[in-house]
């Protein structure tokens, strides 16, 4: 195509408004615009690297027996409730009342959909297996949209759902989906690591998460320094720490602490540690209260709390709830004296590993010292339990390997479900015995959106994105530094030669200085550049030069056609893009 | 693709909830399933068919100079409210509150989002003309989704809008975009005629509507009968009618008709026709109030309303704007007297001509005989009009000529909206004189699911749809008759042949009887079908039929693949999908 026939608004400077290098340069490269707080416009540029990258999908898929078919964005609330789904997601769904007064949805993602389709559809198990996919809308009301499009309010996502007879053909359906997305990111160029996942409030038996290794992203995995283990910070298992030698056992001691609340106020007000303390965290499950300890220096991980509920949605208890509890201010929780009152008292292994330590007393602007695990709190009953529930920190190990932190963007997932949804929607079907056995079932997502963004967080300079080639929006652009006369000509002949021979080229017809054409080819990040000029005409030459290369090198005009074929299909192989 | 491995779920029994042949036929054929009142799933197939379909709108946009880009579904009302037409679709609006309590719009077109980006994006006459679109998901929260995915709360339109310095420039993007109508309409195999069209709240200058006749349309178009005018109901003209004869002028006469409110009711009880009565209707526009008067037997057209308010958004009247008006409960309202209390009395053609008539007394329970326009109501004045504002109706000429009326469905439009949006975003542009101007708009919509359901519409029997081959999941069938030995292995050639030589085919791979394949395969509607069975092959022969013909053709197997392709390249050529 030609530029000057395309909207590719190249902006010079940086955008305040973006943080990291994928969303400043995809609006300074002109390929998005934001339209409101989270939604995003995709240009011309910015949709073609994005209906390069579904068609890479959509092969694949397709390729690996999957069959796309499309659901609608609105979704009756029906359905989720069914699964319970609707309170799980909260505020993070998107609703509304039309006219006639029913609820919707907007799809924030489509288990219950296809089960419900599948429940309709299918009966017997000589329709098994199956699986179906689309390639669609899907919204999130985000608290806090960031970073561009990779925490947007809006995003293409694909998702594909298995339904299967048994275990093992889930498992089947799972490996497929695997290789698929291998192919898949190695198609579109981004480098990734598999991990593994919880499968959290989807529910199921196992998961893994596709993730492209970036300073910037929002995902932190976890993983032994031999690669025997990875994980996302959500999953990563730890071990539990050895039990701190016994400190001298002095009884509790209640200490007046008006007004401090936070851990680092207590500390500094106490001259204590983070890691002397236990933080007495309050959570609800519908009806049930929960008490989670974990030591001050820790972060309790929801997934993990969830998984040790069974799967149920847990959220942080209202005030009200807490302090009708501990009869104190929010601030001042401490585990003694709770068991008796909470469903469940939950204690992170570091916490049940102290000797003792401080936490709230359960009276305003009031402390403990001394606190016994096990001693003033019990580590063991009915409804007590010792567990993993915090992420994992610096320091920790798993299998007593010490475990290292990286930062990544999540870009798909895979997960077993098992019969969650099956079960609570009706999706059976009859075996081979004539028996109503609930199907099986997996699923597995891709956010289109997020490749286009952790490739550019991936591979970028200064100057600009350097996109791969088999999703970049050209693969080749042509630069005459004249407007008329041979070195127009010549861009001209090779352009349509290259257009004739199906390469993907985009021609740089610009009134405009070779400066500017030159600082836009790097922004925007096309793999490859051809620049025709009459001096190096004149010798025969033009200049041929990959956006990674520092210099251009010289080739023969008559010959700059066949050495560019053979370069994209080069850069195109796989393994190479 | 192998029948096997697709989701094709028939059906033999019509659906009861579905009206029209399209509905039945999309449902029956395994196209969609639906997901809730006016919204559908697209199985495999049917989405075969839209991706067509998309792929064809797309080819003939992107040759006619439009730039695809694709804006979020999810549109923030400010941008509505800054053009007034959150108040226009009303409750036809989807809207969401979110969870910062911002008001969003779900996307039922998008002039507002694509000219504030043009806004930003486009300064100087240099950058102009400019043609955007996209392909995306719309919403309409329809009163009454009906006839499938004619009328429902989500489809998939193609939506452009120009941009252009001048009205020369305008005219040339809305006859380009005409031209790619009838390339699009044309390849996909819909017969479609041109109407005139009103270009209404969308604002403007001009409009025509592409619209497929059938039987079931909603829309209906009035034409003269030499073909040399056509427009839709909502724009057709009207001849004035010839002023009545002079009855003789009795003096106005109230009757009480207790609880006599419509006009049918009124007729029985006095004995009179509905030709004979005045409708005297109520309307609002903004704070205005608005008595427009109509013959008893015609109907009030809106459309011609807006435009004879200068495009302002009408609505019906509350009931205590009428009582206040009039005086007298809902049903009781007359002309007489009403000229000075509304901002504008509105009459059609057809009330003035009439000698005198039946209308309201502006008295509960009472009406008035004898009125005579222009004596016992104003036909002129300041804020008083006489003009069409009526739909055409039997009997009615344009032109002198006669008026005949069919009914279609409407697959696509072209607006010239002139300033309307632009004007109101500030999408503006600085000309060769340096001085600034605002842009003239035109928006080119296609309903990309109504081609479809037209085309099915226009084509099918009792077996099933008859579809163009441009748009059917597949172009052609093979059915082998027996599922192993020399027939499957002669099907698997051909099948795999017609592959190899770019045939989009489809084999029925099934373990079922003949008579369910052949059935299947007419409801699908697949143009080409080859039937392969053991006595046929003894000769060396196998079937071909095309679903329109009435019996199979015996071809040599040999010849299969050839005479196949050949098939399938005449009905691709123009004029013969």
């Amino acid at each position: 195509m030609r530029y000057s026939q395309l909207l590719i608004p190249t902006i010079k400077e940086v955008p305040a408004e973006a943080e990291i290098p994928s969303h400043q340069l995809m609006i300074r490269a002109g390929f998005i615009r934001k339209l409101a707080s989270g939604t995003y416009t995709y240009l011309p540029l910015g949709l073609r690297c994005l209906q390069k990258i579904m068609a890479i999908v959509r092969q694949e898929m397709n390729a690996a027996g999957a069959q796309e078919i499309l659901a609608p964005c609105i979704q009756p609330m029906e359905l989720w409730q069914k699964t319970g789904r609707d309170v799980d997601y909260g505020e993070t769904m998107c609703r509304f009342k039309d006219r006639h007064g029913r609820m919707n949805v907007l799809a924030p993602t489509a288990e219950e959909v296809f089960t419900d389709l599948v429940s309709h559809e299918v009966s017997s198990y000589k329709q098994l297996p199956i699986n179906l996919y689309q390639i669609s809308q899907k919204f999130r009301d985000e608290f806090r949209p960031r970073f561009g499009v990779l925490r947007s309010r809006e995003f293409i996502m694909k998702d594909a759902y298995s339904f299967n007879a048994s275990l093992e053909s889930l498992e089947e359906s799972y490996q497929s989906m695997y290789r698929a997305y291998c192919r898949i990111f190695d198609r579109c160029g981004v480098p990734y690591v598999v991990v593994e996942a919880e499968s959290g409030e989807m529910g199921g038996s196992g998961s893994q998460q596709f993730t492209v290794p970036t300073e910037t992203g929002e995902d932190v995995i976890v993983h032994t320094e031999d690669g025997t283990y990875a994980a996302n910070i959500e999953k990563a298992g730890v071990d539990p720490l050895a039990k701190e030698t016994a400190k001298p056992q002095a009884a509790m001691e209640e200490v007046h602490t008006p007004g401090v609340g936070s851990i680092e106020a207590v500390c500094a007000f106490l001259k204590t540690q983070p890691a002397d303390m236990i933080k007495t965290l309050v959570y609800s499950a519908g009806d049930d209260v929960i008490v989670a300890l974990v030591r001050g220096d820790h972060e309790l991980n929801p997934e993990k709390l969830t998984q040790a509920m069974g799967g149920r949605h847990v959220e942080m208890a209202e005030p009200h709830v807490i302090t009708r509890l501990t009869g104190a201010a929010v601030g001042f929780a401490g585990p003694q004296g709770l068991a008796g009152k909470v469903a469940r008292l939950l204690i992170d292994h570091a916490v049940a590993a102290m000797s003792s330590g401080v936490t709230g007393a359960n009276k305003t602007d009031y402390h403990v010292k001394n606190v016994a695990p096990g001693r003033d709190f019990p580590l063991a009953g009915e409804n007590v339990a010792v567990l993993d529930i915090r992420n994992a920190a610096a320091g920790d190990t798993h299998g007593g390997k010490k475990l290292l932190f990286a930062r990544g963007i999540e870009v798909g997932q895979i997960f077993k479900l098992g019969t969650k949804y099956s079960a609570k929607l009706g999706a059976k079907f009859l075996d081979e015995q004539g028996k109503e056995q609930v199907c099986l079932m997996g699923c597995y997502g891709i956010g289109i959106n997020r490749i286009l963004a952790s490739a550019i967080e991936c591979a970028h300079d200064d100057r600009g994105s350097i996109l791969p080639i088999n999703i970049a929006p050209f693969e080749v652009e042509i630069i005459p530094l004249s407007e008329a006369g041979a070195a127009a000509d010549e861009a001209r002949r090779i352009y349509d030669e290259l257009l004739a021979a199906g390469v993907d080229a985009l021609m740089d017809d610009r009134a405009a200085r070779p400066g500017v054409k030159f600082a836009d080819a790097d922004l925007l990040g096309i793999p490859l550049r051809v620049v025709v000029g009459e001096r190096g005409l004149k010798e025969g030459n033009v200049e041929l030069k990959a956006r990674t290369a520092a210099q251009p090198t010289m080739v023969k005009a008559a010959e700059a056609v066949a050495e560019v074929v053979k370069l994209v299909a080069e850069l195109k192989s796989p393994g190479k893009s």
